[in-house]
């Protein structure tokens, strides 16, 4: 049934195998706090079973894809977690895991996002934002409410001065653009003493900080009340539309097809595109 | 005369007699570098002498203020130079030096940015930019061409792997959104031997790469033949007008009323309103 296949995939995506204890409980505690919030207003994952779970025919690349639209009553598009996990030719892992939570167009409140990055026992990229859905430039008061009020630059400054800390660059100029001028995009390196420390600072940084913007995004973007005004849905419609194209490029389009072939590939992007209305 | 009006203002603000020789002979062949290309497209500067040179009571602070409109055929709406000099409560200096160049209306290019900001003769920020006058992530073919084809990005890294660099984040959310992806923003610090290294610096590699962006925007944006699209020119108004504004607000809102005083804040905050129309 409908409900056996969200509930399968839902069980194989919260397993997080690859991961560490901690990255794996804050994954868990962030989806759960989504869910707990939205609880009905979130619809099944409905992806068949085989885009809910790919493995490549080596056994070396695995990934796990858990989308949940909202109801249409819901200020909620959809939301999306995923996690990749493939062996590098260096014999490390490479382990992405993220949550990312789309709005529809009843508000122009901010997106959410957070991606964690780990090539390594010892290397981690974080990026966490609330993307904005108009410009910034041209909208200064949606500037000042969720960006400078909500102090989310006071979270970035937090975790910019841990000494394990550097600011991370991403080399797509697309992403850099959709960011917030708050995006948190740092690179944390632990250098001795195995993966402990950099397992304590994904528990005693990161996943408090993670907790805390995801608590304002709830608060303030998907339950906050905030309506789009009629003039301006067909601007907000083109921007998300193009935010969500451009996203499936960014996230599928290197190295999805490398790792799992263009069939599959071409599978999991059409049911994208599907949910994504796109 | 009015001629006599703009050469001895342009004098005054060509001495740039507060920084050190690299940086100024980098302020002035850059202006010399647009003046020459765009030629009689510029007009006089025909601001009042005390807007552009102001000094306060007791002589503690200087700026000096430098703007050519363009020809109604140009397609560059103003240059502006600027330079602020003040003495700190510690006895060291601060000396900020800018250029800025927009666009008008019968293009949609990108408009040139420097800004250097030296608070000691060991430390130096570099702000050097062209800014985009589109929402990137709504015109992707726009980032596209002035941001990926331009190779600006290669600029930035050279700069940013010099060990002497540190990425610069600015307080202001507004200036962040403001700028391209492919922004310099640099801190430049030299711990050890004087004023001497830093000056190396600006000499041999943030002359080289201001050269080479300003070049990019003569070429590529002030004289591309890329014209805006007339249903654009709405939208394109309505962003030009407003980064003006909050631009002033940004550059004179803070500082120069508590150096200047109120009346002469007005006065130069009048005359810059009326050159930029807003």
């Amino acid at each position: 049934s409908e409900m056996d296949l969200h509930n399968q995939g839902r069980a194989k995506f919260l397993e997080f195998p690859f991961v560490s204890v901690p990255h794996r409980a804050l994954m868990v505690n962030l989806l759960s706090t989504v869910e707990n919030r939205l609880g009905l207003q979130l619809l099944p994952c409905t992806l068949p079973l085989d885009v809910q779970h790919c493995q490549n025919e080596s056994g070396t690349a695995q990934a796990s894809l858990h989308i949940r639209s909202g109801q249409q009553s819901s200020t909620v598009d959809f939301i999306l977690g995923s996690w990749l996990h493939c062996k590098l030719p260096t014999g490390a892992a490479l382990n992405i895991t993220s949550l990312s939570a789309y709005l529809n167009l009843s508000t122009d409140a901010p997106n959410f996002v957070i991606e964690l990055i780990q090539s390594s026992p010892t290397s981690l990229v974080l990026i966490l934002d609330l993307p904005p859905r108009k410009d910034l430039v041209l909208y200064p008061d949606y500037l000042q409410t969720f960006y400078e009020d909500s102090q989310l630059e006071t979270r970035r400054q937090m975790l910019q001065k841990l000494p394990e800390v550097q600011p991370y660059v991403t080399s797509s100029l697309y992403l850099r653009s959709l960011l917030s001028p708050t995006a948190i995009m740092i690179r944390v390196e632990t250098e001795e003493g195995g993966a402990g420390p950099m397992e304590e600072i994904v528990k005693n940084h990161v996943e408090p900080v993670a907790v805390e913007v995801l608590g304002l995004w709830l608060d303030h973007c998907a339950c906050g009340g905030r309506e789009a005004r009629e003039e301006e849905k067909a601007y907000l419609k083109k921007r998300d539309e193009l935010v969500k194209k451009k996203t499936i490029e960014i996230d599928l389009g290197s190295n999805f097809p490398r790792l799992f072939g263009p069939e599959l590939t071409d599978k999991v992007m059409g049911a994208i595109r599907d949910v994504y209305n796109v």
